[in-house]
């Protein structure tokens, strides 16, 4: 018997969309019996090819997307409040996170969503390493281990390497969802992954 | 009694999604009794803001944006093809829709239908004057009127009002809607628009 594949999702910390997807991603990866495989990854090396601007930077476009962002929150029920200081660089949450999932997923679920909190609910400055240390410390890790992690050689390579895969598997976005070999990019594709998980291909 | 105010619609005839949304807005508006005001705009124009590309033409994202227009269109039941000219200027189709819609609104919604699926169906090149009259045509309207319509210079200060028009609603895509002063960009905003109507804003 083979298990189903999981749902490979990218994101940067520093996405509001993103978060939205993190809060919504399990359970619906759980509706269909998947599991979901996290992947922090960089926006701002992804964007090198594409030519992008981080969204908010963008004439016109950018004051569209801070409402859409706390419109889209309330559509679906998530808390949410824009961060004083944004966009963020993502390096320090990303390689926390991964030091969490290096020991166990599950853990690296739980990090990631106590980061993304910290940031979009809380407003604290997740790119700071003793703030990062200390979202990850209330959600019950040990602090003073993830804030070492974030210089370790092995911690910077697996970074290094999920934005590499990111890249390969043609992410440009954040969040960006790949069910089993097709990509999905943004929360506004959940209706269509639902579709497709629960139908197959479409 | 006031009457309900219309859902601006701002659209662009070379923009697949703007074509998904022109499908799918006047049955929306019917659910929640408002009428649509069909606003064709030139992306181009509007680009020039923001520093956009057509979407087709960014490297990484723009094979995602084909496939998932054809995907979106499957998903939500909706005849599509790729057209083999993509994209195209859309003076031609936008004014020949509002000569049409100068003579009466309703006769503007079906000409923009007519000429939409004439593109995304049948592959037409509607950007060629004599292509969009035959296929206004086809939809019951003069063929020679609509020809000869499209070098009024009544109509081409309409469309260029309209593409004023948009930029001052700021608009920045398509298709864009625009609900009692709130702004929607994106056919995958359907969902919010669709609360919004029924249950006021959120």
């Amino acid at each position: 018997m083979n298990a189903k594949a999981p749902i490979d999702f990218y994101f940067d910390f520093s996405s509001p969309y993103g978060y939205l997807g993190s809060e919504m991603i399990e359970a619906l990866a759980r509706r269909h019996d998947r599991s979901v495989d996290w992947h922090p990854m960089l926006l701002g090396v992804v964007f090198r090819q594409t030519g992008a601007l981080p969204l908010t930077q963008v004439p016109v476009k950018g004051p569209y997307a801070i409402r859409d962002f706390a419109r889209s929150a309330r559509f679906h029920g998530i808390p949410y409040r824009m961060p004083d200081v944004f966009p963020i660089a993502a390096q320090v949450p990303s390689r926390m996170m991964l030091w969490a999932k290096q020991r166990d997923p599950a853990q690296g679920v739980r990090a990631a969503q106590a980061l993304y909190r910290a940031f979009f609910v809380d407003g604290h400055d997740i790119s700071q390493p003793d703030v990062a240390a200390a979202a990850v410390g209330a959600a019950g890790f040990d602090a003073a281990a993830a804030r070492a992690a974030i210089d370790e050689p092995a911690i910077k390579d697996a970074l290094k390497a999920e934005v590499d895969r990111a890249i390969a598997a043609g992410v440009f976005g954040s969040p960006f969802f790949v069910v089993d070999g097709e990509p999905f990019w943004g929360v506004d594709r959940f209706d269509q992954i639902e579709r497709w998980l629960a139908e197959g291909a479409f």
